[in-house]
Parts: C-alpha cells; structure tokens; sequence
C-alpha cells in the first residue's frame, strides 16, 4: 500500500492507494500553517487517520506530487504558488513523519504517470499528459520511462515560447503557452474581445463556457483562439518526441465538446504531416482527485 | 567493424569504423543511377572496395543514415529531397547486398548518436543534437536512449511553428523555425532585408556571412535575426526534454563566433529561469563526413 499526497496551491489531498484503486481519501488545507513543519505534522496525522488497524497491507511508501519539486534533489524549490517561498526538502521531512521511504515529483509528471499506469494512457509508451488549468503542466513519457532531463526539470511545455514578443506570462517572460491557453489565458482573452466584462464576475472558465453556449459571441471568439494556441502547442510538442497519444487533464478539459470537437480538427491540421492520424487525443477519464493521489503515488515505482 | 553510410541529396558517403575511428572513406553520387537499385548496387561496389584483404575485423553490420527513414521499419519514406519518390526498403536492400545485418535511420538521429558517442556530447545522457543545413533535422537523447516516438519518426525541431500565419515552409504549413534558421531561411531574410541582392549571387550562407564582415547592415540584422529565432526554437526544445546539452552541427556553424556569440547569451536569455546557466551550448568538433559516417555506423549499436 502506498500513500499518495498531491499538494496544491490551496489544498492538499491524501489517499492510501493499492492495485491501482484508491481506498479512502482525505484532505489538509496547503494554507494556514505556522510553517511548512507545521504543515507536514498536519499531513503526518491525517495520513495516520487513513491508516487503519484492520489494514492487512502495511505502507510501503510515500509519493508526492507538488509543483516546482524536483525528483533528484526531493526539494519544492522556491514555488510561487505555494506558502513557503524557500527550498523544502519535502520528501526527507515526509519520510521522517511516516518512517517510509518518500518520493517526491512534479505534480505535472505525477498526473503523466497516473495516466499512464492507471488512465487512458495505459499501454502507450511514448505518452503525452497536459493538464490545463490555472497553469499549463505537462508530463512526457519516452520509451517507457518517464522525461527528468539532466537537472530534473523537463516538461514544461507551458512555457514554450508560442509568440515571441506576446503576452506576458508568470514567469517573466513573454508568449508562452500558458499566457494564452490556461485559465488565466482564456479570462485575458475574453477580457480583450468582449465588450461587456460581466461574464468575468465569476471566477474560472465554467463562466465562458456558459457564455458561449448562450451564443456570446466574444465567449465563441475566445475558445476558438484558445482551441488554436493549443493545438499549435500540441504538435510543436509532438513533432519532438512524437508520441502516439496526448491526454488533456484539467479544468478546461470540462469545458467538454465545446473545446474538444474543434481541438481534435485543429489538432491534426496543425500537425506535420508524417504525425497526421498517427496521435491520438484523449480526455482523462479519471476522476479527478484519483488521478492526482494515483499519479502521487506511481511516483514511487520508478 | 561497422560500415557507415550516410545518404545525402547529391553525395552519399561510406566509411569504415572501428573503435570509434573511421579508418578508410569514399564517396558514391547519390543522383544519376537507373534506380534504387542500381544505386544500392553502386553503393555495394564502393564497400566492397574499402573491405580489404589485410583486414582482421570482420564486417559485422551497417549502419544508414538517410532523409526521411523510419528505423522501424528500414524503409525510406518518400523522401523529397532523394532521386526515388517511392518508399525505398533501404535496410534490407543492404543487407541482401553485404551479407550482414543492416540498421537505416534518420540522418539527424544518426548525428545525434555520432555526438553521442564520439563527439561533444560524450557522457551526456540527456542531449539535444541540432543539424542546421538546408533545412533544420534534430535528434534527442533522453534517460540515455535515442527519442524515436511511437511511429519511428520523433525529433522534427524543425518543424516546431514559431510563427503562427507565418512563413510558407516546405513542409507545406507556415511558420516553421525550419523556415527562419536553415541557409534557405537566411537566404530569404537576407532578401527581404537588403536593398541590392548581389550578395546572393553565391550559393549557401558563407556569401551572407562575408557580407556582414564587410559590415553590410542587411546581413549583419540577417545574422541576429536568425540567432534570435533559433534561441527561441532551442529554449522550447530544451523546456520539453531539459537537457544538459545542445550541440549544434551543420553548414551554418561554419559561420563561427558571428553566430556562437550572440547565441550564446540570447539562448540563456530566452530559457525559462530554471534551465538557465544549467544548459551548455556546444558546436560540433567531428569533421563533417567522419560524424556523418560514423553516426550512422552508431545507429547499429542501438
């Protein structure tokens, strides 16, 4: 049995994984802790609240899914979205806590790995997983093994330079993906070609979406030039590692046909043509919470 | 001993390698014979004639590299810029013609491998191989393993768009960093830049490159605009594979320091914070025809 932690910018979720299933879950706010010490004992005691003594499987390990970790070093690095804006060396101070060995991984190649051993990704050895929500992550896959790169920060197709001179984008520098495809890219879209900015009184895409399935015209705009940037993404990624399958992860992806029928057209017309109907484009079909504690914890089979 | 081919548009080199060296070279034209077959025929000729009797090694395999190959399945795909527009089973024709096994592959894979294994990139194990010419080929090294996708056909940096609605390419999409970075792109960001053309009269880009040591203004902006498109082409290769390396190779390398410079600190520029300072800028230092010949004996040893 092992315990997958996926740790997200407001909350942090918990679950006790075995053959792929997740028995029972949990969840610990990321914020509101005295220190990320303080934070890890909370984790410490609801993981020990998961653990039953019936339990016939005794914990193996921990996998920990959290953004700017790196898997070689087991340290978040300086994560603009989360509380503690110094290096933490999650992984030792898990492994302290629950005296089990901890790994700890990028929580978009923690959502690569869950898709792949668990999702619609199974079988495919040479996978692609984007999850598209605040920001943009991506996981690869390559000959059966998943992409660290030499200092353990590969993928982060997110911030591949899609416009050179474009908008700016949360990390300082200017066209990339996420700028225009995340959630934050589609709100700035609509904001630039809508007159009335009302819709935008909510917060997420849920709130285009509708929009746009009310014939809001700006709302349409905005998901036909998000469906473009994205399949434009897609195959500059594919043309590299050129993968048999893409699966799509995310917020945005509930956004359903709307985004996903035009994508699947503009996707295969954006793509060399020695890749044409040679990728497939998937949804997760995981649930949500699920994929990020299953993807947590394959973290620990590499 | 490996035999190397590599099969250009209009040359096609042979070489004999043992322990990482090419003992003995010559050259077929790759243009002018009946058919594919007279070809492999010629190409058979030209082996058999470096194989001499005083030699110990016995021949053990060959290794192709070629334009458009799929290594899956030997087969040279209609490849535009080869005499046969068919597909040509190239491995096999090989190998039914010396008597030992035969491997094809991409050319720019081949080159990678050579890197790999005898040049800059030695004890490198995640590498990114750039082969600037007339067109833009790449081939990755990741987790030690050449990238080869799921149909045989990964590592098109090339065709990354970098410009969407931008430059026609010969791909038949637009906007490919293949159009902006190879001598053909130079060529025509030259063009567009100068005022008087005479500069072109000469083939490839050492023309263009004179030019600019003389100080003319269209070919010295030419230079910075092709070394500002290809820093961005490798920031986003780098920000999907992360490697520790990149070693660039090809007729415009031959340009020296008037591009290494400025790419140097433009490359830097344009990675995203957590791969800067992390990832070496390298040019190939194998004298062309020994890394195309002995890449392609390295295709052997995959």
């Amino acid at each position: 049995m092992i315990l997958g932690i996926d740790i997200g910018g407001t909350s942090t979720k918990l679950g006790l994984v075995l053959d792929g299933k997740v028995l029972r879950q949990t969840r610990v706010p990321t914020t509101g802790h005295a220190d990320d010490h303080a934070f890890a004992d909370a984790l410490a005691v609801a993981a020990n609240g998961l653990l039953r003594a019936e339990d016939l499987s005794p914990l193996r390990g921990v996998g920990i899914g959290a953004p700017n970790a790196n898997q070689f070093t087991g340290i978040i690095e300086m994560a603009p979205n989360l509380p503690w804006k110094h290096d933490v060396p999650f992984a030792r101070m898990m492994q302290d806590r629950l005296g089990v060995p901890a790994v700890l991984g990028n929580d978009a190649n923690a959502a690569a790995l869950g898709e792949w051993r668990y999702g619609v990704g199974q079988g495919c050895d040479d996978l692609l997983v984007v999850t598209i929500g605040t920001g943009v992550g991506s996981g690869f896959i390559v000959n059966g093994r998943l992409v660290l790169g030499s200092a353990g920060n590969a993928g982060e197709l997110g911030h591949m330079t899609l416009v050179v001179g474009g908008r700016a984008c949360t990390c300082g520098r200017a066209g990339c993906l996420e700028a225009y495809v995340s959630i934050r890219g589609m709100r700035q879209t609509y904001a630039e070609l809508a007159a009335d900015l009302s819709v935008l009184q909510e917060e997420g895409v849920r709130c285009i979406a509708d929009a746009a399935d009310r014939g809001d015209t700006a709302a349409l705009r905005t998901f036909e030039e998000t469906v473009g940037w994205l399949a434009v993404g897609l195959a500059n990624a594919v043309a590299i590692t050129g993968p048999g399958r893409v699966v799509l992860f995310g917020g945005i992806t509930r956004s359903g046909e709307l985004l996903m029928a035009p994508l699947r057209n503009r996707f295969q017309e954006a793509l060399l043509n020695i890749y044409r109907g040679r990728v497939d484009l998937s949804v997760s079909a995981l649930e949500d919470d699920d994929a990020a504690i299953l993807g947590a914890a394959a973290l620990t089979t590499l």
